[in-house]
């Protein structure tokens, strides 16, 4: 244990980096994904199955908890960390990227949003400053800095503008921070799909000598070319010895890609909406457990998996378990896919310890193919109001719901 | 382990006794409490916190199992033991009271009854002999015979055909069932609320010799009063030597009258389903989680429970769950429901060893009262259509929903 906010990297194979972020809470094995925990429980989970599945940390999401059950309310019941019964890491975004995508009625300017709650319609500010005050109450181990986050595609102007007031957002940030010892608040890099933008954004940021640096604002729809291109534009910006965090992401497929290209961290809801809607990852692609074909097939999920989701219960009896609606089925293929999640990051880290990383990616994505054939790619950085995924298929395409 | 089905008592308590029943799956303590696991799963509940929480045997219905995934599915998966990871003992009911209050078009005559699936209106038929077939394909170590139930009040002259039919039924369950080692099939009395109805059924049951008798047809919709009165009435006509069963019930506050009056089996989907509805049953009487009063109280459900869901989550952040519609808190709840039902067995079967039963009662009652003032009592073996308990609350009122 140690009372600082430290990051170390102990492996790289090409531009990807086997890492440990330690903090007071306990150690971030990088890389690192983070399973949602939206609003004070990472969906249909018990916190010690999420630890059971291998995970160092879990994310909350500031706007979510500042509606309910309120900043002020968690910091009175001991912090989030209490509160959830997750005593490790936890980071919290800024609630930035919900207000434009959940909330009504929101305002943007330079000092910040006001936007109205999709819970009960009450009226809300988020400065700034604001939200570092909420992700200090939460007792977030990682914040993040408020920034404005557009929609792809969209103009160079717009995302100029953008990034321009996410780099002003993020000094303030950062003197609103101060220091808090065993702490990090991390920047975001902004900028669009503009290659010129993400380098000026990575730059600026990195001046401010933060803990660590987000890339934020992709696989908002954009095909996977753009967002891997991004990636490569950003990197040779950011110091390389701070943590890299793409937000949002991603796919399985997304994760193996941008590991290699030198990304630390990740977090999506795809391996926990998917368990509710039926979908299963598993080191062979991904099933949908809804269909016919698992209504009498005998075998688990994954009989090498360690999960007792996956390597206990029939595809048979998870098939009628989602036809039936049950709440069970939802919490066994949750489990399964935050466990398949964190097996993939364990691979990936010992690819890199053994300088085969290349290999290794290769040979995971001979066992998805070889499996079951890959539906479209998807990503899942955005949400409806309704909760439903905004997915951007591998054709360019969008569409929603997973 | 023991290769046959046997039941012994090994202390009484006035009428109440602590008993044993042995099978090739395990040892039921008696009295018992059964959670229910309606269509292959104890709702919201992995099968190991069901054990943990202390339950011996769970139920099966069979009734949604044969519509869902269909009995001859669950067979060729190994049965329903396998299928739900359960290998303990498992109790089916025989589906005639969910044909009752579930289906569509029911028809019922001599030779069994015609209905329609509530699921999706195909037409199937449940006679005595069928009912027991289904329950062997599943596996089932208590089978209950067919019966008739009808819904109280109703006439002398109703009660007493359909208590009729329930004893040819028997008899056919009866020759239907067999021999099968280690298995046993019990009968069911019936006969409303008509005490004259009830001992003859009793009596007559007896002559066929089974394995155990179960009381049917209560706790849908009378006065508790009613209901302990024909417990009374039946007693003395049941051999002392075979287990007691009391289908259905129910609250705490039934179970622990049932048992004084020598009733050693309890099913009823009050734990769960309460639990799926934000309430909570603890030592000091029922909770509304959804209630504003715990949106700021630290406090757990019961920190002297031994079940983590009572002694580890704050109720303000259980509040917050059941509001946000979480999985987690059905989970939760459920599980300390589940828990608390098993403990209130323990107390019992505790207290009758040591002679000191209704002393114990008291004092359960006592902490009832003293925690939070109880809402009117409710009983469940009624289920509507859409799932919604339908109770029986103590004024004699009927009322939809927990």
């Amino acid at each position: 244990m140690t009372d600082a906010f430290s990051f170390a990297v102990s492996a790289t194979d090409g531009e990807a980096r086997r890492g440990t972020i330690a903090t007071p809470r306990g150690e971030i094995r990088t890389p690192a994904f983070m399973p949602v925990g939206t609003a004070g429980t990472v969906k249909a989970m018990l916190p010690e199955q999420v630890r059971q599945a291998g995970a160092d940390i879990v994310l909350g999401n500031t706007y979510h908890l500042m509606l309910r059950p309120g900043a002020e309310r968690v910091a009175r019941l001991g912090g989030l960390h209490r509160m959830m019964n997750w005593e490790r890491p936890i980071l919290t975004d800024s609630g930035g990227f919900q207000v434009m995508s959940l909330s009504g009625l929101r305002k943007i300017d330079e000092r910040g949003v006001t936007f109205q709650s999709h819970i009960d319609g009450s009226r809300h500010e988020l400065s700034p400053e604001r939200s570092i005050e909420i992700q200090g109450l939460l007792g977030s181990d990682i914040q993040m800095q408020l920034d404005e986050c557009v929609k792809l595609p969209c103009s160079d102007e717009i995302a100029e503008k953008a990034m321009h007031l996410s780099l002003r957002w993020a000094e303030r940030c950062r003197v609103a921070f101060g220091e808090q010892p065993g702490r990090a608040m991390f920047g975001i890099v902004q900028g669009g799909a503009v290659e010129r933008l993400r380098v000026e954004s990575a730059r600026e940021l990195t001046r401010l000598d933060l803990k660590g640096y987000a890339i934020g604002g992709l696989a908002v729809g954009e095909p996977q070319a753009v967002m891997l291109s991004m990636i490569e534009a950003v990197m040779p910006h950011l110091p390389a010895a701070k943590p890299r965090y793409l937000m949002g992401v991603g796919t399985p497929d997304d994760i193996v890609e941008a590991v290699r290209r030198g990304v630390d961290m990740f977090d999506c809801v795809m391996p926990t909406r998917a368990g509710r809607h039926g979908q299963a990852y598993t080191r062979y692609g991904r099933l949908n457990l809804r269909n016919a074909v698992h209504a009498d097939d005998p075998r688990p999920l994954d009989p090498a998996s360690a999960c007792p989701a996956a390597n206990t219960y029939s595809r048979a009896y998870l098939h009628h378990l989602v036809r039936a609606g049950e709440i069970l089925g939802m919490v066994l293929l949750t489990w399964a896919n935050i466990w398949y999640y964190q097996d993939l990051m364990a691979g990936l880290r010992k690819a890199i310890e053994e300088g085969r990383l290349s290999d290794h990616i290769a040979s995971v994505k001979a066992d998805w193919i070889r499996g079951a054939p890959p539906g479209p790619r998807a990503s899942c950085r955005s949400e409806a109001a309704d909760g439903d995924a905004i997915l951007a298929l591998s054709d360019g395409t969008v569409r929603r719901g997973i």
